[in-house]
């Protein structure tokens, strides 16, 4: 997410708490998690395991909870709590605000776009031309439709990541400032559920189709002109590339690619990432040639073991 | 789905901008596709593979893209994309309208019957006697609800089928034109969605109950008295007799019948019609007797590999 | 569930209309299923199989369809239809009674709470301090909702138990007259389903978090600090205690326990109660260990087969 102007690392340790180890004046743009932080991005590691790899990247400003050497361009905040810290940071700029119309009144909607009753249409939405939002409709705060977009009823876009912390027993809870972002000519059925991205965005790629009750975790990124059955379970992190076709009732890995063109047939569950253009069936899923072949293995199990133990 | 008048060829022709083969003032009645196709209707075939099915259907009039003989008692028009042309003919008697309220001023009601806040009840619907309609359910236009049905909240009645035709690597909508009809006795739990028919309705039977979750496609036809568990996966164009009890998490899919007084235990998947009075599980199904001995079996097989290495 | 007060032997029969076997000024105090019965509750029985158990049960006042005698301490009433009797009970105190506003007046909602646009709270609901309660969220009558808890859009809390009994062909509904209890601290994501009770609670403990589409039925109790991944049906009357991790798509029976920190991976079922501390995978579930030692057996079995024939 982007800080609605520039931050100097002097503002944020005053909202954080936090003290800088570098240059007080360097300025900072936004914040990320590590896969995604950008040039100018805040960023947090609170393991050593990690430090190498945070240190590394192309965060600008990193809160840290160890006093470490800054590498050259970076400037270091110390914080016992950097996961807090940086959860105090998005909240500075993304907390949920209430809203008390069904359509905020900060909320963008386009040339003849339908909200049909019911729908609600959070704080700072955009919503371009041309769509239909079917009755009860929920889409969160920041979240950006493109044109031509169709979504049915009960479907909710830009809820929260489902993401926490475990600390002493209990799970306190990384609040999500990334958004959901619906590309043109998107069509979304019922009761869907699209997460909005913990820092960076939720993708749906052009083109794209779902059935009812699919769900996409945060920071997932969808190709153009999918086709995603009912009941897919897609967690996040993930990237799907164009193309792709999903049947009903599949289970998608986090962080794990899906190829261009991969069709992955009904009830399966992928597990690792796996290559384009071709078909796939199973639990955890195997090219659908060599899954057919092992069901007939399968069949002939029972005759086998009873002739084996007839010898 | 029925016109809401008769319409005679030479005004249909005049809506798609197609060319009469035969008989301008033939009559048509409404349309559909051909597995539903009725004497009176207006049906469309777009490849050589099908042009002899639907020339021999009960179809009266023929949206087809070539110049063949016309059977007789059938009158083609000719159009070089018959399935836009099909769209289109839908999209004249069946477009999408927005509605301003909560509950369309054109629904029918019948007494006693609750709608709670936040429901939305579309165009032209009608609600029998003694419903519950809980709060946040989504009837789309022209559904059909008998008496005594409760429908619990977040449930979807009668939105679009999931259903495309890809064009130059881009999916385009088929507009659905059919209805979905909920009959008497019929409960519905919370966050189901059963979408409308494309041309023909989407029935549930009197007295067929739902858990939450469940998900019924387009143009499946649903017995009386059926038992349907939460999360149930059932495609389109599927027929579940009466009496059939489907417990949690069951896939079926499209195409199929599943016979009277079948019972499908949970997390199965039917890929093919089965017979009625048995119960079935397993992905895909097999008569439970049967999964049950085969799971013996595969309990075995670790044993199995084991003394057969030794040997 | 209670009565609003203390209620002779002599009332129930009235409203029953059935014949003391004893008492008539013995009092009851509230009513329950067997499972969860009380001292001072009304309970029934209909099957010879059931008497004995029930008579030995903690009730005090029991809905018979036989004349037997009366154990010390209980007062039994005469009913030829003991389940429609019971049903007359709850429903005598428990019946849906519609709102007219999203949030009922007879609500009680915390400080700080927000409710946002499309959220239905129906009557008698208790709601505590710093919730959110998101867009188009459905709350069922005498749901008890605790403090700092959050619910996504298109969640359901306290819908009717699936719960039927049928009757020479057909399923008649059991009212549910239990309740939801959400206790502090919970998160539950978008289009989630958390039934009520039959006549007990549907229980949530503190600090337990759900991601969306989860499902969880009447009168099952959920422990502290769990973690519920998306799509997870959950079945009624189950106990799941603290700290368990359920990953995606799980599926969990009903009337089983799942012992506190059990973790279960994705796509897993449960059949039958498992022992806490450990991990497990499969369908139906068993220790990962043992899942991944026969998955490696089952990828031997295709060279296994061959080189059998070749014998």
């Amino acid at each position: 997410m982007d800080f609605p102007q520039e931050l100097s690392v002097k503002e944020i340790t005053e909202i954080i708490q936090g003290q800088a180890l570098g240059d007080e004046n360097a300025k900072a743009l936004g914040l990320n998690e590590l896969h995604v932080v950008r040039q100018g991005d805040v960023t947090f590691v609170d393991h050593p395991k990690y430090y190498n790899k945070v240190l590394n990247s192309s965060a600008s400003v990193v809160i840290i909870n160890k006093e470490v050497p800054s590498p050259e361009g970076k400037t270091l905040i110390l914080h016992d709590q950097p996961f807090k810290a940086f959860n105090m940071l998005i909240n500075k700029f993304r907390a949920f605000k209430s809203s008390d119309k069904f359509v905020s009144e900060s909320a963008k909607i386009g040339k003849n776009t339908v909200i049909q009753p019911g729908a609600f249409i959070g704080n700072n939405v955009t919503i371009g031309d041309d769509c239909i939002i079917h009755a009860n409709v929920s889409v969160y705060d920041n979240s950006v439709i493109g044109n031509n977009v169709i979504i049915h009823s009960g479907s909710v876009v830009g809820a929260d990541a489902y993401y926490f912390q475990k600390k002493e027993g209990r799970f306190s809870k990384f609040h999500s400032g990334g958004r959901a972002v619906i590309n043109d000519d998107v069509e979304i059925g019922s009761n869907c559920c699209i997460d909005k991205g913990v820092t960076a965005d939720t993708i749906i790629g052009r083109g794209t189709k779902f059935d009812n009750h699919c769900q996409v975790g945060h920071d997932t990124i969808i190709g153009e002109n999918c086709l995603i059955g009912a009941f897919a379970a897609i967690a996040g992190v993930t990237k799907i590339e164009d193309d792709v076709i999903i049947w009903a009732r599949v289970a998608i890995n986090k962080d794990i690619v899906i190829g261009k063109g991969a069709e992955i047939l009904a009830t399966s569950a992928v597990d690792k990432s796996i290559e384009g253009g071709i078909t796939y069936m199973g639990s955890p899923v195997m090219e659908v040639k060599k899954y057919w072949r092992n069901m007939i293995f399968m069949k002939q199990l029972p005759d086998l073991i009873r002739s084996l133990k007839k010898k």
